[in-house]
């Protein structure tokens, strides 16, 4: 056995059981007692003290060095470039500092789940501060006299900079600005009204996911508070949710969800349990989900299938035909939340978390300045006034957490979908046709090939350099978006 | 801190592992996609790696050697006691022994299953002897010159012996025998017939598991091909199943393993996660679920209740009254099945492998003259021939997975049973008024507090004995059949 071999055969096993962590919370969410959490817990962490021995052993150093030397194919380098910077990642930190983390982040999300809910920003301020204080210190642990912020967006986004994604941001910004507000003056189109059966939205939806190519037998679909994906290869599962009143939330989190799980279900198979065999990056990832959901499943030649789909199921729900159909689904609303904001604000909504995060690692905002600060900007690039705090600064768990850097991958992934998608209409010239039929195959199958499979070969921004032909810009976003607002809108 | 400190801290740790594997094993049986078979494979395999390291840890023999001198509280004591078993066992198995072991029952299972679906024995046979013969060396490994069937009854029922199972047996099978005979000779009572709606079955079979105390808040019940009672602690999970003309299999499966479920739901919480916090051994195991199946589920006072119930659910199914459902519901059938078998016949069939068995792992029988040997003992017993190898040698799953010294432990449960009806008995005297009213509160708190909450702080037998207050033997279950089914049949 070569150290390449000792080192794969080691991290296959480590990926094995990260794929079981990963079904756990899975099983939390969807299937676990109420009443099991306690003992989960304790599960949970014995499970992670495994994996952290792991990532931490001194072989992975040892075989890493030699592997190094002696490897020469594309697929043996990727795979030592993910292992590298996995161990060096774990390495950098200071046991009692990773400690520390695990230790705050595990009791504040409950701070801030109190404090939204009373609307009280001051009572999770001081729990903040300390997640703040704790990430800066991680941040130039791994920096090493880098950028901090930089540091932590590596953790999610390999290869990029937050300069980087603050010069492509500037550029998408005003644009996103003016189509808003011209969108937003105009006549508004219809909105959907009256009740809808949850099951049978469960059995659209179920249907909807397999026209999206999601693989059943490799996967399954269940009800949980949150849409999200889980797992990889062989065994990706989905969640979605339902409302009686909102059909679309259900239909769309689907959709966008099998966006995630279609690229892990993809990822060739000679990957399977190994660092290239998940999704590259979040900004890919949320890519691959809302070219699905939105350029895919939001097209005037989609939805006009999924009217009469709904209009088998759901008899006449008020909307006289597919044209008024596509601008319901597209309507825009004023609103606060960014999970609920729709295609064309959703950006504006993470743009200001992106500028807002960056202040707060670099210590240029402080948390006692930070609800004045969200609440101006809010105002600035949405017209009008934060009402309270859940509404606001409170609105997302993810600071809570730990998870700064997290925030712009959503925008970079739909920068991401539109380089794709431009290039997808290049590829298949007759893509609405088939759109219009709910075929979505021809499209899948462009985006299996030249984004998924790869898994994580290429580094983030290649893969989609690669499949786009073109390198990554915030443009065909922008024209997609202008020419399609302008259209229902008739602006 | 102390050896016992750092001993209990690893054991917990690696308990918690040992739960997520038993979570696994849940998800594969209820939930996983049919496809995921191969990853799943790899995953448990990495997380069995990592329990074995530890289950063999040098540390733990150190830190035994240790704490056996220092403690003496009882409690401690007995974790120590169960620790040191499975630590000296762990050990005495040559690991090539483990890994062959290992090798061979993952594909034997399989081999079985063809042959079964085929009743042909002979293709099965060359596999079974392999089984055998690695069981013998294990067993050998582990009795050290002792008796090698007593080295593999210890992995599931410590403190017992084939020669002490023998002498109970053999008391038992003449009086079941003559019983048997008796009532298969008097006029039988009604069967079921009719359809029955599966959805309102899960639904009654919910209602029926919280009836005997099964809390929902730490478990859940899901539908699976086979039941089975999964975890312990805070994360109990039963599976049941249904077919729409056997409504009967549905309940008391699920009130079976509702006995097994509390057993692990009642353990005093000061044993979470430790050796103690499991039920401590298959036999008192199956007394749980045995005595919530039969002695309660089936007796004349609950199933009274449980008719009303079914009428209420079903209307009128064509049993006239609560006495000639009782007589329904306890109903002998000649059959071929150990798992279809009734209360009176099931100890015949669990006899007959328990004899067998101890011959082909001493080497008086040849896996050559295995089917021979079946079907004349069968004969003997039962009073007619067996037609098929799929309804004789070849029906059950163990000796393929090299199960051997697990089969006694089902009517050793059946005997712990009735030892322990008898004391119910004569601490809850209104018992029968009780459950008529569908109330089994007095007699499973009578079980949570004499048997349950131990968990594994007493041996098998004594925990038994402290709660009947006499020496387990077979004639309490012997008088408690010989009544019930003399009435039955107006013998």
């Amino acid at each position: 056995m070569s150290a390449y071999d000792d080192l794969m055969a080691f991290t296959r096993e480590t990926t094995a059981l990260s794929a079981i962590a990963g079904r756990l919370e899975w099983d939390q969410e969807t299937m676990m007692p109420r009443g099991a959490a306690e003992q989960r817990g304790e599960e949970v962490a014995a499970l992670e003290a495994v994996m952290h021995a792991r990532r931490t052993d001194p072989r992975v150093g040892d075989w890493l060095a030699s592997a190094e030397q002696e490897q020469k194919n594309d697929v043996a380098l990727a795979q030592l470039r993910h292992i590298r910077r996995s161990y060096d990642r774990a390495s950098k930190i200071p046991a009692t500092l990773a400690t520390e983390i695990a230790r705050v982040t595990s009791v504040s999300q409950g701070i801030w789940a109190a404090a939204r809910a009373s609307d009280d920003f001051a009572s999770f301020a001081p729990t903040l501060e300390n997640v703040i204080r704790l990430k800066q210190e991680e941040g130039a642990a791994l920096a090493q006299g880098g950028d901090v912020y930089d540091a932590l967006l590596s953790d999610y986004e390999p290869g990029t900079s937050g300069a980087a994604l603050e010069a492509m941001f500037s550029a998408l910004r005003p644009g996103l600005s003016t189509l808003r507000a011209a969108v937003l003056d105009a006549e508004p189109p219809a909105q959907l009204s009256g009740t809808f059966d949850e099951s049978a939205q469960m059995k659209l939806t179920r249907k909807l996911a397999r026209t999206f190519g999601y693989d059943m037998n490799h996967g399954r679909v269940d009800k949980a508070v949150h849409p999200f994906s889980s797992g990889s290869g062989l065994d990706v599962r989905i969640t979605t949710r339902t409302s009686e009143t909102d059909p679309f939330n259900c239909f769309y989190s689907t959709i966008h969800e099998v966006g995630h799980a279609c690229y892990e279900q993809n990822i060739s198979r000679d990957y399977l349990l190994t660092p290239l065999g998940q999704g590259v990056s979040m900004g890919v990832h949320e890519s691959q989900s809302r070219i699905y959901e939105n350029q895919l499943g939001r097209s005037r030649a989609f939805t006009g299938w999924l009217y009469g789909e709904m209009r088998d199921v759901f008899g006449d729900f008020g909307i006289p035909d597919a044209d008024s159909f596509y601008a319901t689904v597209n309507r825009v609303n004023n609103g606060f939340i960014r999970t609920e904001a729709d295609e064309l604000q959703y950006n504006l909504h993470v743009l200001l978390r992106f500028d807002l995060e960056r202040a707060l690692i670099s210590g240029d905002l402080k948390v006692s300045d930070l609800e004045a600060a969200w609440n101006d900007r809010f105002e600035a690039d949405f017209g009008f006034a934060v009402d309270k705090p859940s509404n606001g600064v409170l609105q997302d768990v993810h600071w809570s957490v730990g998870l700064f850097g997290y925030f712009p991958t959503y925008s970079l992934g739909n920068v991401y979908a539109g380089c794709l998608h431009e290039a997808l209409r290049g590829a298949v010239p007759d893509l609405d046709d088939q759109l219009a039929r709910g075929e979505t195959s021809a499209a899948t199958a462009w985006l299996a090939q030249n984004v998924q499979t790869h898994g994580g070969l290429y580094e983030p921004s290649d893969v989609i350099a690669r499949a786009s032909g073109r390198a990554p810009s915030e443009a065909p976003l922008l024209a997609y978006l202008k020419e399609k607002f302008s259209g229902i809108y008739r602006l």
